[in-house]
């Protein structure tokens, strides 16, 4: 989706995301711009299949060049989380294990308050096919999991860092309402303008006999006035409203033959409920 | 990722993605593998460019099958959403407009409090280059944007989408903090297990001549039992350090050598400091 603005600053802060040996350079490609997405900068790869640099990693980053060209390579797991302080492993399967499993919303708040307090984290993501074997998960401190689908839980690489990285945003927001703009803001209608529609439209009405049998005015009127009411109109949409009925009223007006055979209009669209209680 | 176990029940229901005028095939397949992640299965797509069905994209969907399959093809936007009752346009850019600007956590909760009282729903996503139009935005409800770097704010179209299912299932949870799996219980160490680690800890020590000179001893000891009561052991915990210093005891002291000299030991490793405030 479009949207990107150069001009603003770029985020580049946050945990490491670390990919133990990953396989495809399509892959860690795409990893680096779901991080450039959500503010993350720090990518270390732990022994990549196909080699560093990777020009179809280049390619599938789409632009996120500060990623890529940032990015370290490890020969171990243990060196590339040596001076980190906290570490999570991700998992889609259930390790049976002792270590604290937590959701990505609690993670990614746990990693903003480690952020804050100075401490250098990461986030390990396994290989393509196969995960994290026990081995790389027991270097973790805690264990992070996704709330998938169970007959359907395997996540592309790039896309469980995605999410991990989605939530590392949200976890710097002061609250998940927020949106990074919103509508224009406008002015409700006052009462005496919704009142001038209610005569506007009942006055049209009445010159066309839509409130007959007399007596069944008042409930007419009432119907009309609730619907009229309910979308809290502001006081732009009633002036439009009152030059949409100014316009019909003139038409019909100037045309004896609507005025007089209004059955015409009946047969060309579905009959209007009038009374709806 | 690995993990998806094919017994369990595959989740299949929630709001329709509707993808408008998508252009790669390989990105409509992996819309329906995200899709298929969170427990999304209604696809609808708005002229895709390719035409369909398309191979490339029952490659990318990676077995989300029964998505791919159930997919319906619409000649325009407003054919697509004929029978929804609410829906929402994703959108990157600030349209400057009045429509409701929603987080994604809003909106998802807001479309599972539409399932829950049976109305059908969806979300509206762009082609991949330039999004929807202000003419396919104005057939929306409210609009949905993500909190993205502001700097680097194209998001990917399959990652849009997985981002809206991911937030969609978490709608259904009971708790942001609910995850699939736990860790195994464990039992907290009773506090006579852990009296116990620290008289096995004094005496071993005591016995090599650490509590030197005599009037420290007491500091040293509330130093240890410090360090020792901090973890929160369990009960297993507690076992296995006894075992690992009982193995340590035994092996110095059936090596007089090595008793008779403890600078060996410390020479070979950094000197561990004792005395720690």
């Amino acid at each position: 989706m479009a949207g990107t603005n150069s001009e603003r600053t770029l985020i580049a802060e946050g945990p490491a995301i670390i990919l133990v040996h990953p396989q495809l350079g399509e892959n860690i490609g795409m990893v680096a711009r779901a991080m450039a997405n959500f503010g993350l900068a720090e990518l270390r790869l732990v022994n990549p299949r196909d080699g560093w640099p990777s020009e179809k990693a280049i390619s599938a980053a789409s632009k996120a060049d500060h990623v890529i060209a940032a990015a370290t390579v490890f020969p171990s797991l243990e060196a590339a989380i040596a001076d980190l302080e906290f570490v999570y492993a991700t998992t889609a399967r259930d390790r049976y294990g002792y270590k604290e499993v937590r959701s990505p919303v609690v993670a990614s708040d746990d990693l903003r308050t480690r952020f804050r307090a100075g401490q250098k984290t990461g986030i390990l993501f396994g290989r393509e096919r196969t995960g994290l074997t026990n081995e790389e998960i027991a270097l973790a401190d805690e264990l992070v999991t996704f709330p998938v689908n169970p007959a359907f839980a395997s996540l592309n690489l790039a896309q469980a860092v995605l999410l991990m990285s989605y939530e590392w945003m949200k976890s710097g927001l002061s609250s998940v309402e927020v949106t990074p703009f919103s509508a224009l803001p406008q002015r409700p209608a006052q009462k005496e303008e919704l009142q001038g529609l209610f005569d506007h439209v009942e006055e049209t009405l009445d010159a066309r006999g839509y409130f007959r049998p007399a007596e069944k005015k008042p409930k007419l009127v009432e119907n009309l006035r609730a619907i009229l009411t309910r979308p809290s109109f502001t006081g732009t949409e009633i002036q439009v409203l009152r030059g949409v009925i100014s316009c019909l009223d003139r038409f019909t007006r100037e045309s004896p033959r609507g005025a007089a055979n209004p059955n015409r209009t009946r047969n060309r669209r579905p009959k209007v409920p009038r009374d709806i209680d």
